[in-house]
């Protein structure tokens, strides 16, 4: 193994900075262009309601690129009451794959509709709490993946003026539309299949990394209740996402005595799947391995990767459900269960 | 292969929704509990220059927590003058690996600095444009990846109220600090590391989905200067994420008459040597392939993926510039060289 490094020269620091001007505000537009704040807010807001002449459109809209006045969305949201925003917290684990795209789309969904999605950083807090920290800046609405919310959080947002709470969760929450979506389905197909083939000393991977439990609990708990009752096993099995982790299991899995693993996802089934083959264990004869996500990678490992493949609502879809819901916050909370599992049966199983 | 579907069953909407309520105000607080709404603001916001009685304070919390009032983070921007927030625009295409963990850890060191980072979807505009729509949430920081802002738009964020513009950019912009990073090293890297491992035909990965060009325009310009005046050529090879797309180029690999290819990331490096091999080529007798990204996953294939390591700025380095700007906003622009990469060469190349 060998390592070039490249190193970039710094660069000096390009110039001063200028020295701090006051944040123009909309009286100092109006009195550049000689006329009353109200026809500022009203030509810049592009207001229909109220007849403007367009040489005093244009006057007040030169006069606000001079002064690089830019309206302020809090005082706008403050006058109308609600804004285009559509907030997510985000998930405290980095997002995968799946998610990055599944938001990517969203995003680009809701844009096309007049929204901007934006994406509220976890600060560690949860709850109401949580829900309190989102309300503060008055979204027209709130897309919450996991469990993070419930009745009470919902309440608050609305009494915040959000027209529309969505959750992306196992459960419907009183008050917020539902997009069902349970990461046990998960857990159930990948053990079921195991069983299905046979396989009866099952073991399930479990990511050491903090945050994962969000998923990993629920999946293993759906592995243990496909298996309720049947002839069969669960063991649960911590792993860190590095090659020495996946190597010091792979040397104690004899005494383990397993013939099935479900790798909690394609990569840390790909992970173990390495390792396991690096210690002599013949993969499916041995050992039967499913991943979930159905990541293309996992086709090209040779033997190919069996997985749950997880269909996430589209996009669009769900860019429509929130627009709908914007436009008619008295509607009835509507659930759906787009989210769906399917076991794709391949060669390491 | 074997598709086994879960679906799971709808649940029925649970309730009607509650009658809409008007949204409580600062006023209705003060009203309940007997104070003056700057008694409200005082509590609510714990400012601790005025001396407020501790019952007060309590009766001012339990008439808001009645209410469910929660204070508007715009209004309180407005009177404040700035926020806690630090805006990110999100990149065109969904995150990879390396980017999502770079966000993660970011907003985490942000998070314990009492910040709040909220990613700002990208919604078709850029430039100054960009600016001005981020500029209406009052960011108190704005963190740029990419090449997304000129000076303009680094003043029209520092007029609306930004104390702090910082880029993730390969250049420098006037008035803002510097992290820089420059995705031509990354082909710079690649191709300089094929070249003096013997190899003079050397194809170079154009992923052909949206918005990837803003990373695989300049890693090719990147590995077109390194060779700039060598013995040796550069092609470039369009190719999108599928197997399909990765079997035709292998078909053709022949009549192309390449030596080495740089994979654009090892995503779609091991997409094509999964492809090259399975039509008969040797890897790397026949062709060299390296990627770039230093994924677990490539370390794991056989032969081991060669590949360009890519170190972003550490989330808490960043996190302490972005704070020791936002509270110095007079300084000097810094101008910092964290990005580095490094070939690791392993059996693919």
């Amino acid at each position: 193994m060998r390592y070039v490094m490249v190193q970039i020269p710094n660069k000096p620091a390009s110039t001063m900075p200028p020295a701090p001007r006051p944040v123009p505000t909309s009286a100092d537009v109006a009195r550049l262009a000689g006329v009353s704040r109200a026809t500022v807010s009203y030509v810049l807001n592009n207001t229909s309601a109220v007849r403007i002449s367009e040489p005093t459109r244009r006057r007040v809209r030169e006069a606000a690129r001079e002064l690089g006045y830019v309206p302020h969305a809090a005082a706008r949201t403050l006058r109308a009451g609600h804004s285009r925003m559509v907030l997510m917290p985000t998930l405290p684990v980095p997002a995968g794959p799946l998610y990055s795209r599944f938001v990517h789309d969203f995003q680009g969904a809701m844009s096309r509709l007049d929204y901007t999605v934006v994406q509220y950083g976890a600060s560690g807090v949860g709850g109401d709490e949580a829900a309190r920290a989102w309300a503060e800046l008055r979204p027209v609405a709130v897309l919450v993946p996991g469990t993070g919310i419930g009745p009470e959080g919902v309440a608050i947002l609305k009494r915040s003026g959000a027209r529309a709470v969505v959750t992306l969760g196992p459960e419907a929450v009183e008050g917020a539309h539902a997009m069902l979506l349970d990461q046990a389905d998960v857990g159930r197909g990948a053990a079921g299949h195991l069983h299905a083939r046979g396989r009866r000393r099952i073991g399930v991977v479990v990511p050491e990394e903090p945050g994962m439990e969000l998923f990993s609990a629920p999946r293993l708990a759906g592995a243990r209740e496909a298996l309720r009752g049947a002839d069969a096993t669960v063991t649960e099995l911590p792993l860190a996402y590095t090659e020495e982790a996946a190597d010091a299991l792979a040397a104690r899995w004899r005494g383990l005595g397993l013939d099935a693993v479900f790798g909690y996802n394609d990569e840390y089934a790909m992970l173990l799947l390495r390792a396991l083959r690096d210690a002599g264990l013949r993969v499916p004869e041995d050992v039967a391995v499913i991943g979930a996500d159905d990541l293309l990678l996992g086709r090209l490992l040779r033997p190919r990767l069996s997985t749950v493949r997880i269909t996430l609502p589209l996009g669009r879809e769900l860019a429509s459900l929130v627009d709908r819901a914007v436009r008619n916050p008295a509607a009835a909370p509507e659930s759906h269960a787009l989210f769906s599992v399917a076991v794709v049966h391949r060669d390491s199983s």
